[in-house]
């Protein structure tokens, strides 16, 4: 078993690198806490014995030597970065669980056949760049390197500009790695295990997902002196298609949602009629076709509402993954372990979007999800237990090993 | 009649001071732009002789002096402070077309019993601080100096630390003038008096307004992981009230206008439903019981609206003026002078807030208005022609004449 103390002191140090507002962190991908966090990682990593590898999209891979010099590695995944406003645990757990994993070999003396990788993806959550997952999406060669160095945040920096200012471009092509198998333990961020108490999540598919943003070109006009009928109102029609998102996720319920976090009006003045407003869509389904016919009919839909106000209606796909299925014997291994070690468990969905999607695409896969408080994520207030975090590390560790071999 | 040529080229040189992105201008009030476009004004007003008082508020009162010492001056305002894309006419028109005015009586060694003041009122626009119409709302005895200089912008600054930066407050007490009269020129901001093809529009009334600042309290979470029953949704429950809006301004028609120019959500970030979402609700019409009806209204609808979805919701009136109806014999005056001079004129409805409605609470007060191109304003393609302009200001030459006595 892992220490959970260890774990947890831990996650407490990570946590104080880039703090909230509201007890939680603000680590945003590229930023200087991002850096500070890599640089604390780093070094844990480099007193437990860890290699450094770095590729060009900034993706950290910290190597555990094998016995056997030919072995492919076994990874451990997932990201350091944050929301503006995220939680102690999002990311973090599945990092710092995969260094417990190593220092827990190291006390116990175990050497494995195959190398251990601990990776800390670059810009998973796609909050300052879209979209999520980028340097992943890379790596599985589903985006291209242009394309990501591209990405600009509100500010109008580039991803590729940041990721030189903060000093992570590394030299190693990105996706040159080949993997025996990869693994990512994470929170939850849903309901569920906590509702059926349970330990561990046992995950077997990861929903899909569509980022739509639409830009709406209204008239800028007075509000006070422009007559009703003289409107061409984008707020109104960003509101109809907010109502619109809403109503195509309930017809598809269950297994469907739908929702927008971001909207921004432009002049953004209270007098002024806007004349662009730009939001983005985020909707997702495990299933396929269900997603694809949410996105035609959110997008057949927006038009014919922006059209009747004569509001001009772009849409782009600022992300895009569809739904996965992850490698059964991958996913027998952790059920199995987690029955070995006493923890309840489930089979689950992810509802969010992880590194280990596009992974998928390129080597086995699969992911373990502990519970977290209320189902809360991508807030501030997101809370798990230690011994949450030390199950899930537990059941990493073991599955890690058969996986590794001894 | 005045110089039309002078007036233009005095408009465009103005124009040059805080330019916008689009051909219009960007000189919100108490910027570094406000500050040059003061210091010109300023120095043409030196240049034709008049002398500066400043309040406390930092409106500018450029007077000259009439024949009797002790009668009341005649006013002539508007304001130099613009939209963050704003027109090159809105407000500045206004002022300069007072000082063409005093120009035009130098030129004819025209002296006036009643000393004449031109104004420059401190943020009109109410686009960096609300409201509107800030410093005329002091002046008027409607809002308190303390209130006034607690105001702020977004970035959190307060009006009365913005005044002082920019080197604005004056010595004067605010609304410690009494006037004559006090005549504004401005262009329409509407359609009307273009699609009716006349030249100058007599204003007998002015619409009240209500600015309603909402505060929708969601819960933050995961846009992905959160399901659909568990969410408290914040921007569904704002897209809802902009649709409340828009039916109970149509309700009300003719004779109403309701929409909103300003949302803000937070985080602000794709995959996190918003924690809060705070907007502003700006609602007009001439007609005092339809006003407070649709405030009524729309504050009920919101509340159930919130209240369905779990969200909580707080109004906050951020700005408000009552409808208004301007002094009949000046009134009646414009409508002479247009008719001497042989200008198309028609009687209208002001529908922007202007600095003419608090003043009327404490003096005689009218307005002059030209039309504008297609009826935009608090747009940078905002437009008139040289005619039009030249054909306000003659009128407002005549009536300042009439009223202020040769
Ligand atoms: N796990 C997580 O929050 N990832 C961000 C990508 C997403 O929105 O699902
Ligand atoms: N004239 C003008 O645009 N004033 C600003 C106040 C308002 O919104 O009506």
């Amino acid at each position: 078993r892992i220490d959970p103390d260890r774990l947890w002191s831990s996650l407490m140090e990570m946590a104080q690198i880039g703090p909230g507002v509201a007890g939680g962190n603000n680590r945003q991908t590229l930023s200087d806490a991002d850096n500070e966090g890599r640089h604390l990682f780093r070094r844990w990593c480099a007193d437990a014995g860890l290699e450094m590898g770095v590729d060009r999209m900034g993706t950290m891979f910290m190597t555990r030597a094998g016995a056997d010099p030919d072995a492919l590695p076994v990874y451990i995944g997932s990201h350091l970065d944050t929301q503006p406003t995220g939680g102690k645990f999002d990311g973090v757990l599945g990092v710092l669980a995969g260094l417990e994993v190593v220092r827990s070999l190291n006390d116990l003396g175990i050497r494995t056949k195959h190398p251990i990788v601990v990776a800390n993806w670059t810009n998973e959550e796609g909050a300052r760049f879209a979209p999520a997952m980028l340097a992943s999406g890379v790596f599985a060669g589903e985006l291209s390197l242009d394309y990501a160095y591209a990405r600009t945040d509100q500010e109008g920096l580039r991803f590729g500009d940041e990721l030189q200012r903060i000093g992570w471009v590394g030299e190693e092509e990105v996706g040159a790695r080949r993997m025996h198998a990869y693994f990512e333990y994470h929170i939850e961020q849903g309901p569920i295990l906590e509702a059926e108490n349970r330990q561990i999540g046992v995950v077997t598919h990861g929903q899909g997902l569509w980022w739509l943003e639409f830009t709406l070109s209204g008239k800028e006009a007075h509000t006070g002196s422009t007559p009703m009928a003289m409107r061409v109102n984008a707020g109104l029609a960003m509101g109809r298609i907010l109502e619109l998102v809403q109503a195509v996720a309930m017809e598809n319920q269950p297994g469907a949602v739908g929702g927008v976090g971001q909207v921004t009006f432009s002049p953004n003045s209270r007098n002024v009629l806007p004349g662009t407003v730009v939001f983005t869509v985020d909707i997702r389904s495990p299933d396929q076709a269900k997603l694809d016919a949410m996105r035609a009919r959110i997008e057949a839909g927006a038009h014919e509402i922006a059209k009747e106000l004569g509001v001009g209606c772009a849409v782009e796909a600022v992300g895009h993954f569809d739904p996965v299925s992850f490698a059964p014997e991958l996913v027998e291994r952790v059920r199995a372990s987690a029955d070995k070690l006493g923890y309840s468990h489930m089979d689950i969905v992810s509802g969010a979007g992880h590194d280990a999607c596009w992974v998928a695409k390129v080597a086995p896969a699969t992911m373990i999800m502990c519970p977290c408080v209320d189902g809360l994520s991508h807030n501030e207030a997101e809370d798990i237990s230690k011994e949450w975090a030390a199950a899930g590390a537990d059941v990493l560790l073991h599955a890690v090993i058969e996986t590794a071999e001894i």
